[in-house]
């Protein structure tokens, strides 16, 4: 199966992308980047650990039962019970996959499993032949097989395919390899694995020593055929392998790779700023691909190369990443079926006619507030009305904040606390502190203001502002997120939203697999 | 020379990182940034281009006085004049060089450059031996090397050793290469080129495709002796290598590399973050090495393997990179001596007892409103003197914005024009964007804003707020910084500074080089 030339694109951005500190999502946050990948057409969609909290359990079933055109696959321990929830989970998927896992390091097998070498692949066989009992399609993963003996993967490698497994998965756990070494690691299992033909080698690299991409490169043109990567390189630490960047490098170098996917490249960036706006974490500007810069030539100066030849700077055009398309500029004048029409054409899909109004009373509001309307208002304003459709248990009724260079700065907020109105003044070294502290004196939430951070949506004074804030209380991380064409509405929508995620008992992150 | 196992880092943040769009800076930030260079153990800091500008020739001669412990370097085109104009900048250097290219690919000979191959190779030799008669430090690049034929490039690196370069720099200008391609035309020229044992190899990789760190890296197994970079990865589109990608994996990789470089990683954050901070470009939480979360190991959750054995999950420690090391906090009982005295462990150094004294005072009136001062407000605070120190033709004296839900905001302003006293008041779509229209309806620029991003510079809601305000005006873009307390105050003291560098003249971005 490694002989032909597709890479399948696995995509873990729900999963290992998750598991960054602060970037948790919403089960519906969830359910929407999984259907923004089924349009960019990735392969494999990872959307969690099903045995990891009864929260994880429904959003992989959630997906599990919305995607029809992507593999929906869970990740689970290679452990009855975790097999079992993800067989659970995925029951109604069109297309299903359980990634199970162990360590093969023997620095992982001596001091996180306390387990001898037999006893990992004993265990290995076992979990491969339970989870093909309960669906066809099993994936194998040596944990920190980057620091694990050549012999013992071989062996590991053969016992998983000869149980079952369909895909072997190589990761480099901790992002240590360097891509001749790794390419050299995965052309001797594809020689030394007797059985290797039957399925088909994976890599999944993390990027610590910012060599998450080139290291899944090599290893492709060794012969991998499925690379496991994130959009906007999301992950712990420093995160993975970057989809964006795998499926473009792929793309603009097919000449010297000789591989493609079937990746539908022009959805890339509105695919980028969906995950950035749920997470909380920007793109930089000189990111690849999609960084505000990325195709941005030196500030007015239009380049004598570019504008004689543009070939001589641009190896690939903006437009195929999805640059330069979104040019629709909506305004007060803009109907709702045009509305509805536009959402559709950014890959929102709302559930029903009764979110549609909510979006569109607040699309009208914000007419009203700013000239024009553009793509980045519109899923900033989805986002605000989907998070405002979750149960609330604070709301913001009103604010009103006085300011003066030589003053105090003062807040007067009304928030309703589970339906009863409640108000506060507070005073704080700036306009946002003494909102913050207002709504803290009503709240009394203990939580620590770990982030803030505000990015205009758009170019322009009347943008709205983008407000992420990030609590922590106990060990547990929320992101909430606002927005507003005023700064510290957004600030107090923000703060607010983060409150109800706690209240509502949102999740503290899954047990982490360092896959 | 290539024969040796160090590896020349050649730091490129002011010349090719500056070319950003957006992240230009005044001399005084370059001098800034150079010293932090210095102490950080840079081998060669490419200081700017000092015929672009008489801005770029005044800061690439103040950090050549200023420097001893880096060779300090001037871009030229392969002219005289360029050539002449970088020898006088350099005058003053311990150790100069002067870094002069011409474009060596079909395409760009053919599109920009009009030109037959030997004419380019008959100019690449003057100009070589012009400058040497001016600097015994001369490199030369084949700009778009990455596309050129192997012949013409062995042709015309064989000829410009000849004529006395010592360092010969092989470009991927478009960021086109793969890692085991690039590396294979390194080899090729250091076996074909006859003379290549005379000189060193460079490599000068961008980020287009994000494989800027392996290339170089793989050109360095290849044999390459200086890499080109610069402080997180900044420069044109997706930028360059990034030096503490390339210096991180050298070191934790040595085993495999069998290289090392001179530098002084636990300076690596610190000046990560100065660059951040002074261009206003924001790092990304999931950036290798110098990212929020590049050692941030899942939230709340310790992970099992983490506390059992700490190297199961780290590669490099956090500390050899910087993190951890700015615990000491300050106050407002901290005195004069203990403030000067931490300026110096952060590598700030003032010009002055004047500065100083600014400095100072702006610390006293933070403490005043905030509790803890960290180092990172202090890093915030001097830049926010040194601006206030730049001659100054609006100076903002006061603001009082009041804002409430459900009426239109509106800001008063207090600005001082040239010396004369002007108040306006206006309103707006949110508190920022009535200020910036008070502030615009007195200066009256026709400025547009380009980008308006906020960071709260530490934890806790009396951080300050760091806010950056990029506006465009005729093709020139300025980035104008301000920190306070109040994000309100910030944000007017941003969009002021931004005005004051379009009315000195704040240069345009130079003619871009793309080497």
């Amino acid at each position: 199966m490694s002989s032909n030339d597709r890479v399948i694109i696995f995509d873990t951005t729900l999963r290992d992308g998750e598991q960054s500190p602060g970037a948790s999502m919403t089960g519906e946050e969830k359910l929407r980047i999984a259907k923004a990948l089924e349009r960019l057409r990735v392969d494999v969609i990872e959307a969690g650990f099903a045995i990891a909290s009864p929260g994880d359990f429904a959003a992989v079933k959630a997906i599990a039962d919305a995607i029809k055109d992507s593999t929906v696959c869970s990740l689970s321990r290679a452990l009855d019970a975790d097999i079992d929830r993800a067989a659970e989970a995925l029951a109604g998927a069109n297309s299903g996959r359980i990634h199970t896992f162990i360590a093969t390091s023997p620095i992982h097998m001596q001091y996180k499993l306390r387990m001898q070498p037999d006893q990992v692949v004993e265990q290995a066989v076992h979990a491969v032949k339970r989870a093909r009992n309960l669906c066809s399609d099993v994936e194998f993963s040596c944990e920190d097989a980057g620091r694990s003996e050549i012999d013992f993967l071989c062996r590991i490698i053969e016992a998983a395919i000869d149980a079952g497994a369909r895909t072997i998965n190589i990761p480099d756990t901790v992002g240590y390899a360097i891509p001749h070494q790794y390419a050299d690691m995965i052309r001797q299992l594809l020689e030394r694995v007797p059985n290797a033909d039957k399925a088909v080698f994976s890599v999944h690299c993390h990027n610590d020593l910012g060599l998450a991409v080139a290291n899944s490169l090599a290893a492709v043109v060794a012969g991998a055929r499925q690379v496991e990567c994130t959009i906007n390189g999301l992950g712990e630490r420093a995160g993975n392998a970057a989809l964006e960047e795998i499926v473009m490098a792929i793309k603009t170098r097919a000449d010297l790779l000789g591989v493609h996917t079937r990746i539908d490249t022009p959805h890339i960036l509105s695919t980028s700023r969906m995950v950035s706006g749920i997470t909380g974490f920007p793109v930089q500007p000189n990111k690849a691909i999609v960084g505000a810069n990325a195709f941005a030539h030196e500030s007015g100066i239009h380049q004598d190369g570019v504008l004689k030849h543009r070939e001589t700077y641009e190896i690939m055009s903006a437009e195929s990443v999805g640059w330069n398309a979104n040019k629709m500029v909506m305004g007060k004048h803009s109907g709702r079926a045009a509305f509805r029409s536009r959402l559709e054409e950014l890959g929102i899909v709302l559930a029903g006619e009764g979110e549609l109004n909510a979006a569109f009373a607040r699309f009208k509001d914000l007419a009203d507030k700013k000239h024009e309307i553009f793509d980045e208002d519109l899923q900033a304003l989805v986002s605000d009305s989907l998070s405002a459709e979750a149960p609330e248990h604070f709301k913001l009724l009103s604010l009103e904040v006085a300011s003066k260079t030589g003053e105090v700065p003062q807040a007067q907020i009304v928030v309703s606390v589970a339906g009863q109105e409640r108000r506060a003044t507070a005073q704080g070294s700036g306009p946002v502190d003494a909102t913050f502290k207002a709504i803290e004196s009503i709240a009394s939430s203990q939580a620590s203001l770990q982030l803030y951070s505000v990015n205009a949506i758009t170019e322009g004074t009347d943008s709205q502002g983008e407000v992420t804030v990030r609590l922590e209380k106990a060990g547990r991380i929320v992101n909430g997120n606002g927005a507003d064409t005023d700064i510290l509405v957004a600030s107090a929508k923000a703060y607010i939203n983060a409150l109800n995620l706690m209240q509502a008992g949102h999740k503290a992150h899954p047990q982490v697999a360092d896959v």
